[in-house]
């Protein structure tokens, strides 16, 4: 089934106990922070209910049933890529939320609930497939609690001191069902999903076996309580900041993030898909990384694209574009957007199963390689991007300054850059920046008391290169050096040496 | 003189014309937003009061009166050193601001005036004595406008196509006094200060003369508007937030930053220090920032030595502190902190000064060399910081969910990290270190989808060590390749080869 | 047609004018240096001709004709996929110079004659595939000249001082051909290949259209002299030297370099492929590097893999292997080799071509960011390997000392390192390292006077992190700072000064 | 006592057992290899005999006896800044090796003499002063050998598996000395000193006591075995080789590098500085390092400047002199440069000492610093001087080719630079170049099928820009993108959700 954007919206009214600021939420999707996270939801049956993206997004089963596409488990080369073009297409229209982490959970419990069967005769693959067809009959949306709060990371679960409940566990296992009892912490898409698959989030040794737990959860499930992440920006909700925070105006509190307590919550057998088997933990973290990091690693070409369309613009726009150093650190944002581009296809194109199933993933080692070469730069990425911006991307005026007509006219004869470019354009791409690469603190410390490009060009000027290069003159043997003040007056004791040396001895054999 | 802390709140009631986000101000010491930058402003006099403190901040002058030391110029290596110290613990007490950028000017146009007279045969040597007489007498708070709009960067001042006023410039020239039009921009402490000295940002050939301008005018001259820029977090004067933000709710919306407007400001002929001498206009640059960059350099210790500090706290919080990896990173911080305190020392210790001047200033290359080496890595410091910090430096709780006593319980239970700690003492040191390091987005970039640690991780375990090493021994000629499926099956044809070759000429000299 | 390796051998007797290190060579087949740079391009021979892997190498050209793979236009991902292969597995066997550069210039060569003859009317095409049919049948080794000597670089080709032929050009157009002159530098190969592709290295106006010039030469043509380099190691060709230098050892003086003078060298028209069509020269780079590119990235793979097993190696070998910042540097060598890896693969699987041409190419970005990546980083790459080598990378003992009874003893006691492994095996894979990495200067500047590792520990050590600690808790609200010397007798003016200030202003907008 | 240099000389025929390439050397003064060694250690008394430079190397002791300023214990900060000059000059005029690692260790011992007795009642202190004094008097070249052979570097020295000798240790303690047993590697200076300080490397715990042996030798004592190492090029010695490699020809086979091995070598007690005492191994490890940094950041400030004015001459002679990325690059040089001259001298002005201790030492905190900021970027500089330098620096001709009348009117015409730079002052500056950033092999990887540039250049060119900016305008509401192929189709969906979403709820308090 593929439900209306309206049945989406009726869903999230469950009852679910949440919080936000410190306060209890009535409804989510009127609740003037995280209504912004729920269209993030909501975004996915828009674009599941338009005929002219029915195709990428909405699949059939084998019952022939229409489902999204990434309720199907990928069997081939074409399924990765499809399901990589569901990610970097549901992002760019704003959402993709339920259908990723949720989805990358499934599919590698999947994977395992087959493993587990093999190995220890358990009978995990007919719950799972039988979870999965539920999930596609009601068009869920569904997210996924893997972090645990962890305390002492030095410290193996059971053995810490406060408490034992540092990382989910089971705490009583009943006829129907097991009770868990922890904390999962930066759940992603909490406020918008219908459920939430809950993992282990790390391998556990057997004497923490009660940590090795996986199942699936309703959000409105007695004992779970919602904590809300603060948004990037407080009063974001309001008119009044129009296009001061484009990017985070998008997305809800950092995409609905939230931690998510379980106070003695039950859950039924039917939705329990690992419970004890310990020795199956660390496959659990491979298997829904190798799928995750493909879905992060398609996120991404999103945010560097952006990052790179933009500097390529304040290059433009302050009329910078034919300075070699601004052109260096463009080639050095495409050279990092191109290659995640290029590991996450390759990674697609790659891919790796488990013996005896017909399953695939994404190729281990180039996803994780396209996700870190990302983060390990993504610093350097913005600090580039704010050198090229100048300054202004600490302190660009806001909408309501612009609105303000009395300020208005000063703003735009003054932040103008080069002729032709309206000052509202580059005032967008401004803030945009200021948006994504960061924060003011950040981009003040590049840029504070003189730019970095101001302190290099101080170090130019300020160097004695003839000196230097008298050094390496003398050194290397070419005239030049002598009227130098400081070289010219150190002594050439080299020949007065030699002759006070033996002759060589020119019998050995070298 | 020295002014009461009461004098000084006082003299901002000037009828200055101040807009902040759009809004018209009525009295910057009231105004919620502005209150906190007058607030680092008022921490000078607050310390110049202190009898304990004002062996530091106090000196005399000739004429034996009570003066803030900066308002006298450094002719000693103590002096500078001094200096420096009035800094570093004037920032550590949230205050300085107006006694750096706007004293690091006029000692440069002190001895900008003496150059210009001796070339010349101008009188702004009298001009700028009597001046700093002046400020001493009211004991004046100063900031320094310098930073011009610029327009198209690649084209010069009266060259520009929209208008001739991206720079600010004399446009015109009376029997009193001359008139300026133009605009600067990220002009820091302007909330908060008396005076503004006003100077050329960049060098100025013959052509561009008019804009080689150098002048102090007071902050409610008529035809001056000054822009705040919008505070980091809008709600951040609101008791609620108590400490979510500690670093940014010290400071007013960045230290005070502005968009200065010049729209026909009549400046004295007493006030004008350079007008039209556009051959000084690059001494001018280089005088002012080696002052500057000391302010800078001083100013980013405490920043630094915070940062490492932070770093340090959360390893240990998080019981971390044994591991390599951290000791590598927390060494890389050492070093970085620590160089740039040792070179803005050593920029004082090696100073410089002009011919035929007694007035010193900081050493142009290292003290360049110590502010570039804090702006090129601060992205990687934080990096580092927020890798040890953990993924919850991107969406820690604030100090509303704390309040809530429904949810502190879970928050104090689970958020605890090594035994011992306080929860609520690691989450204000997380609140801070996500305060001075970041913004969501940035840290969301390393921490989102799995930690930088994780996929290092994956991409060690996905390895195949054996092969590389299996190529390596291959090459190397040690054993143990020879059952390596790939290089125990590549030939070696070498052998069959050189007995294929001619035997070696030896008649060779080589 | 498919040479034997005698026949290759025997071809190079051809009377060319070649010298090394000063001395004219008289057949380079048996000259002491050089015959290791012609060991590499016999090996093309060897492959070619051995059964087992005749399918890889060779391949019918359309009459059916047995040729090199490398004389086929790729046309399919396939091709260019196989092509990849051709340079792995003939650069792993120590050979394939001789079908790499030279295949590349051809192949660009083709498709430029193509758009010539497009655009301008020439008649290029026809000679071009004239010129393919004939090295095919005579089955030769080609080699590419195209970095000219170049002179000041900021000068073009015609507007030199000293002369005009710092860039290869026209000096005479015949009847017959052409008479070029200037000089080539760098040529790969030069002593070991039968033909020689010269083409221009860089883009040309049409000032300098005498320098828009493509061909085909024989070595021995009158005129030209081969320069070679020297080698690395000069005894490298003696016994003596056994395992010292197990890479240099296998390549002539680095691949055959040598600089190429042409002095009026006669060039017949048919073996011109460009002559003064200055508009294509820029696709003329284009188009080689495209191709020359996926020969880099492909033999770069094997270097890197050679170097991470390597460091992987040493790290066992050394008892290193558990230590986690061993551990991130081993994962960081990983992360470069197999990006190299998967963005050369994905360059062949998203290749470009020009219009109306069925003759594909690397995709132009992927490539160059895949050799890009490995030049950025090789460097960083070397310091990682050395780190974890040790010391003894720069001052391992020679084969000779290890031959002789006297030391063999004390070296094989004391140069041990993990238990199990012979002594031999470590100093080999140190020599290796040594050989690949880096030469004793640079080696030793990071060992020398206490490694890299040492200075980290004493910095860790030497650092106060207490009150580092200290400082960051009071910023933070912590308490525990107020026992710290310093930061303890901070004053917290903070209270008294709010006290002074008017209350807030809350009838503003914000 | 000032000895002369032919006294010097003679000393070193004494006996030692020594081995070069495997083969035994009669006299080191004369060997072909050793004897550049032995001109460095000889420089020491050109020096100190040299009236007009007397004044900085030599001073008097406390009896009037004029003795080399290192054999003096450092009191004042005036003392480290005269120590730091004495290597700087030392190291320029090409020696100071045998004042520099043994004062070192002398200082160290002599410090830690004073701490053991304190603490166990022990009479070093009497034993040091006696040493120094000898020292003195005989005016000795002194070295010393600190780093162990290690084997594992996972076990402690008396659990190794194969033996126990991998680090140095007390086999037999008699009536009038000990007995030790072992071998130290990469030990500098061998070839040349009188006597070398044999130290521990790390510190040991109470279960290695034997480890902890502190004493002098004399380098021709029985049983002591030295085994140099390599020379950099082999035929160096040769005058062929001219300018080839001046800075390898200028010093010994790297610093006289060599291992030491002691076959159970007798120690009369009168030079044992420390027998067992475990719990100081520790403190002399951080003793001597504090001083051996600062000989190492003093010497490495020569090799910097010489890299530094390397590449900015190469700039100049290349005609690169304007480009914005190389000036950018250049400033990175002299930064780091800088740096490292600025922080070795804070450490001497920021001394410390031990408790009731008068001898100072240099910062350690800075001092290490100082090494691993050069350490940690040799690497990087080497790069940026090798990108600067062009691909030339792989393979510049040989003195040999020079020399030829037939090559050299070739090599002049056609290897020229810049007008008005002799081309074999370019060639000089080449070959120094390459002499001191590398090895064919690193430079080749980066210069290899074109240089860095040449890839960031067609990255540049292969870049979509139009695309990357369309995307950024989309997100950042500037029009322009509507006509872009992809972002133009990229259809807008929020206003029509929008009109789905409940209105937002303004009762919370946000």
């Amino acid at each position: 089934m593929i439900r209306t954007v309206e049945q989406y919206l009726e869903s999230l009214r469950d009852g679910r106990v949440i919080y936000c600021l410190g306060e209890k939420v009535k409804d989510v999707t009127a609740h003037p922070i995280l209504r912004r996270n729920v269209k993030e939801g909501a975004m996915d049956w828009v674009v599941t209910n338009d005929p002219q993206r029915r195709d990428l997004f909405v699949t059939k089963n084998e019952t022939g049933e229409e489902v999204h596409f990434t309720w199907t488990m990928p069997k081939t080369v074409d399924d990765l890529l499809h399901r990589r073009r569901v990610h970097l297409e549901g992002c760019r229209y704003g959402g993709s939320g339920l259908h990723a982490m949720g989805a990358d959970a499934i599919a590698a419990a999947r994977i395992l609930a087959d493993k587990q069967d093999k190995k220890l005769g358990t009978h995990y693959t007919e719950r799972m497939e039988s979870y999965i067809k539920y999930i596609q009959r009601d068009d869920l949306g569904l997210n996924l609690a893997m972090t645990d709060v962890k305390g002492d990371r030095s410290v193996h679960p059971s053995k810490q001191i406060q408490h034992q409940d540092f990382f989910v566990r089971v705490v009583d296992r009943q006829k129907d069902g097991i009770v868990v009892r922890g904390a999962k912490y930066h759940i992603s898409m909490t406020t918008s999903a219908n459920e939430m698959i809950v993992m282990p989030s790390r391998n556990h040794a057997e004497a923490d076996k009660d940590y090795a737990v996986y199942f699936a959860t309703p959000l409105n499930a007695k004992g779970i309580t919602l904590i809300c992440t603060e948004p990037e920006i407080r009063s974001l909700y309001k008119e009044e900041t129009a296009w001061d925070y484009p990017d985070c105006a998008m997305t809800g509190p950092y995409f609905g993030e939230a931690m998510v307590v379980f106070d003695d919550v039950f859950v039924p057998w039917e939705r329990v898909f690992m419970c004890g088997e310990w020795q199956f933990t660390r496959d659990a973290a491979y298997l829904f990384s190798a799928y995750h990091r493909l879905f992060a690693a398609t996120r991404m070409i999103i945010s560097l694209e952006d990052l790179t369309g933009l500097a390529a613009l304040m290059a433009e726009y302050n009329g910078l574009e034919k300075y070699s150093h601004v052109r260096d650190k463009l080639a050095w944002l495409v050279q990092l957007t191109e290659s995640v581009k290029a590991l996450s296809e390759a990674a697609c194109k790659s891919p790796e199963q488990e013996p005896d199933s017909d399953i695939i993933f994404p190729n281990k080692m180039l996803i994780n390689i396209a996700k870190s070469m990302y983060a390990e730069n993504f610093h350097e990425a913005t600090k580039h991007a704010q050198d090229i911006c100048g300054g202004i991307v600490v302190d660009p005026p806001t909408y309501k300054d612009w609105a303000n007509p009395e300020l208005k006219p000063y703003l735009d004869k003054y932040l103008a850059g080069k002729a032709g470019v309206p000052t509202e354009h580059r005032l967008r791409a401004i803030r945009l920046l200021k948006d994504v690469t960061g924060w003011q603190h950040g981009a003040h410390e590049i840029h504070g008391e003189g730019s970095l490009a101001a302190q290099k060009m101080m170090i130019y000027t300020a160097a004695d290169f003839e000196r230097y290069k008298a050094g390496a003159k003398r050194t290397a043997g070419i005239p030049g050096w002598e009227k130098d003040p400081y070289f010219g007056s150190v002594p050439d004791d080299e020949p007065l040496l030699e002759s006070k040396m033996p002759p060589v001895d020119t019998t050995y054999k070298i």
